[in-house]
């Protein structure tokens, strides 16, 4: 059976160049090509990331047991199509990028039944607010959550075709990095993730854009301020042009987790000092993303045979 | 002159707590007077916090030199009133409230032209989601904050009266213990905060609320959130009881800013997908509180001696 050798790793940023030094630590025997602008890759080769460099894209997948693709969404989508002649038949492509339908659908066009078995999308719950291979952290998913979202969710990687070779083999990669491996369908983890990632990184830049819009560049901001407001608008680093994609490709479940974030602030507003006030601030108290959930669910791990 | 020898503090929670074992470390030689329930007091004086106990407040401030307000702010409007008749006469009292106008206006309700010379109206600007003396820190104060806001701002303790003595003495002690003191008007304090404090408190409890209502008690919570939300819902943690108080003291600041809050969250949600989201994005991705502010202000610290 054909063993994963050659990793092509396309589009090196912060979360595929991490993925590239986990592996490399993790003591992976193989290869690792990188593909990307020269001067991308003169950096990720200089972190320790890569064995090969290529620019071209084609050269670059078309010896690869397993190709990542690390761009922004919108760009993945491109990539994807561009690769899908090229790549060698018993090959597995993957993708880290932060929303599932969309390019779980692209998918499907292009390689119609065929499509689970050439593409694996994925989604590893990690990163920073910074961009780039050169802050690359082997680290970085030990103990986070690797979404993996093939259409109709953990059923479809109980077949034998995929719970043995290429996909699990994938899977024990992601374990030996330390990766929380969660299976679930792309519309399940698009839906949540508007809650739990997209929400969150709006609401950063809204506090932020409104912040600095009543005290940027005023002393008193500088005095009087501490780490709660620090912390809450660290993402607000975030790339615009990745976020925008992002928002893009998940705008309906985004503008829905937004309304209702509007209307919980409005009720706060309107409930400045009254018995409500206090009644929705112990409702928010309660959330504990590391509670123990009370019953399995499709978006629990499957198990392989 | 008379020096600090005896400080009371009075509701012994986790900020007057902290200031406490501050104090001790420093090597602060005179004595410590806790004032709470017998429970608290206990807490504190196991975690090392006080010389003395004292469950009845006139017994606790009659020989103080220094009073300091530590329970929840409208609680320490009672106090003020409270302690007022019973502090000697030429002790000072202050606070660490999270508002200032309010009480600011209080003292001088109760001391009229003689309320700046009685009354320091104060505000560590650090602090934690956890509350209670058991949580307190000797470090807490280091490198932060410590606003100071008499009526009028710097100005007011310019005069010889306040740039020596118990008013001067108390800096030197808040500097001792690593605070960085900022001193400007009880308005401009609550109007900043409602944006630096306030707001991101407000934010971190509604979108706590908010994905509550979405994924509460599910697995997906769990097994598709990473650093980004838990980071963002920190603060929802706080006590309602305290946030009530504070919110009701700076309710017009606080609502111009969670108005201001609820328009940039619609704007983007507006703006999904278009250009006018990047442009958005990017307003909040230039506020930097720890910048060097371009220019000396009311809000530095005054000069004394």
């Amino acid at each position: 059976m054909k063993r994963i050798e050659n990793v092509t790793i396309v589009g090196v940023g912060l979360i595929v160049g991490s993925f590239a030094l986990a592996l490399k630590q993790a003591g992976f025997s193989g290869k690792i090509t990188g593909c990307d602008s020269s001067a991308v890759l003169h950096t990720a080769d200089a972190f320790g990331a890569l064995d090969l460099s290529e620019e071209d894209i084609v050269a670059a997948v078309q010896n690869a047991d397993l190709v990542v693709l690390g761009a922004p969404v919108r760009t993945n989508l491109a990539l994807l199509a561009t690769i899908a002649p090229h790549i060698p038949s018993d090959s597995l492509i993957t993708d880290v990028g932060s929303t599932k339908t969309e390019i779980a659908g692209r998918a499907k066009d292009l390689f119609g039944s065929d499509a689970l078995r050439k593409f694996l999308p994925g989604h590893p719950i990690a990163g920073r607010e910074v961009s780039g291979v050169e802050h690359g952290d082997a680290a970085l998913f030990r103990g986070a959550p690797w979404a993996l979202t093939p259409q109709g969710g953990r059923q479809a990687l109980i077949a034998p075709e995929f719970s043995r070779g290429m996909h699990r083999e994938f899977i024990e990669m992601l374990e030996l990095i330390g990766a929380r491996v969660v299976v679930t369908t792309p519309e399940k983890h698009d839906r949540v993730l508007a809650f739990t990632s997209h929400l969150p990184q709006l609401i950063s830049t809204a506090l932020a854009t409104t912040v600095q819009s009543e005290l940027g560049g005023r002393p008193e901001l500088r005095d009087l301020s501490g780490r709660a407001l620090r912390e809450m608008i660290r993402l607000a680093k975030s790339d615009p042009q990745l976020w925008s994609e992002i928002s893009t490709s998940n705008s309906d479940n985004i503008r829905e987790a937004l309304s209702l974030m509007e209307r919980n602030l409005a009720a706060l507003r309107e409930g400045l000092g009254t018995q409500r006030f206090q009644r929705l601030f112990q409702e928010g108290s309660v959330l504990d993303p590391d509670a123990e959930p009370s019953a399995a669910d499709d978006a629990d791990p499957p198990h392989f045979g």
